[in-house]
């Protein structure tokens, strides 16, 4: 299991709105199910498998030119520990633990 | 007004775990009242204006040398938006309503 | 064709040098053929199939676990443009153009 | 003395090209002198002072502004080790230095 974070920016469409296209991707990950996902201001974060993570990004870069978008720039962490088994709970509660 | 994410990786530590220095970081953080700021499993999201911000993230760079490490890698994504007001929750709202 | 970058960063190898661990990366992605790349100071350049790539990139960040990392974090850029064949001398150059 | 990466994508162009807009922010970075940078096709490499470098990302970064950007999205990735000296041969070399 891994944790990993994806970010989506469609170039070239026109406008600064880029929602539209976030949402299809979003859209596009939420019809897989080996991936959990959750959305935030800056991207969207994934647990699972390794290759599940890397075929679910797959399917949400390219459903960006099925929107109609010419050019895509995807970006994408891997943080995979293989001493325990990072969750996305496990990793945020071990800082709040930490906090003074 | 920018929103941005940080993401903080002591390097050479010794140990797989690094929450105690992202903890030591968000405190950092948490010190200076001019950015806000949200911790999610990948990194953590501000708010704020430019030069804050990057006020900010070097106060959260220094504080893990602070506590011992030797060496740092930290990674800064801005959004910055100037036809409307981007705030954390804008930018998720506007993807939220225009899922299917 | 997409051309992408590739960053691999171990996690608690108790020295802040791990350009031993990087030199293993890139030496799983020589053995492979259908990728071409190119070595900067920050991470390595990969120009192929986004397939292709990926695959690259899961072997680079594996090679990373065979040398004893035991939290490994890859970060994975891909800049994909279908309206054009992108490669790396072509993205340089066409910058270099518009200097003025 | 840190050695970072910075990328700069504008959104909302209209044309997938992008160039005209980073060759902006490589003159932005050229006026200065306190930096020194390399152009790669993902990104430019920066070689400076922490503080200089933070001043040469927000010339760069409002550069693309100046050439009719609504949105820009820059992303920086810093690499800061204080046991040694880091320069962007320095981390190229030792790699080298490790291959098979």
């Amino acid at each position: 299991m891994i944790i990993a974070e994806v970010s989506i920016i469609p170039i070239g469409t026109g406008t600064p709105s880029v929602s539209r296209y976030v949402a299809g991707a979003i859209e596009a990950l939420a019809k897989q199910k080996k991936v959990k996902y959750q959305m935030t201001a800056m991207g969207t974060i994934l647990e699972g498998e390794l290759k599940d993570v890397l075929d679910a990004v797959t399917r949400m870069h390219e459903s960006v030119f099925d929107r109609g978008a010419e050019r895509v720039v995807t970006k994408l962490t891997i943080d995979d520990r293989r001493d325990k088994n990072l969750t996305i709970d496990y990793k945020v509660q071990s800082v709040m633990n930490k906090l003074g």
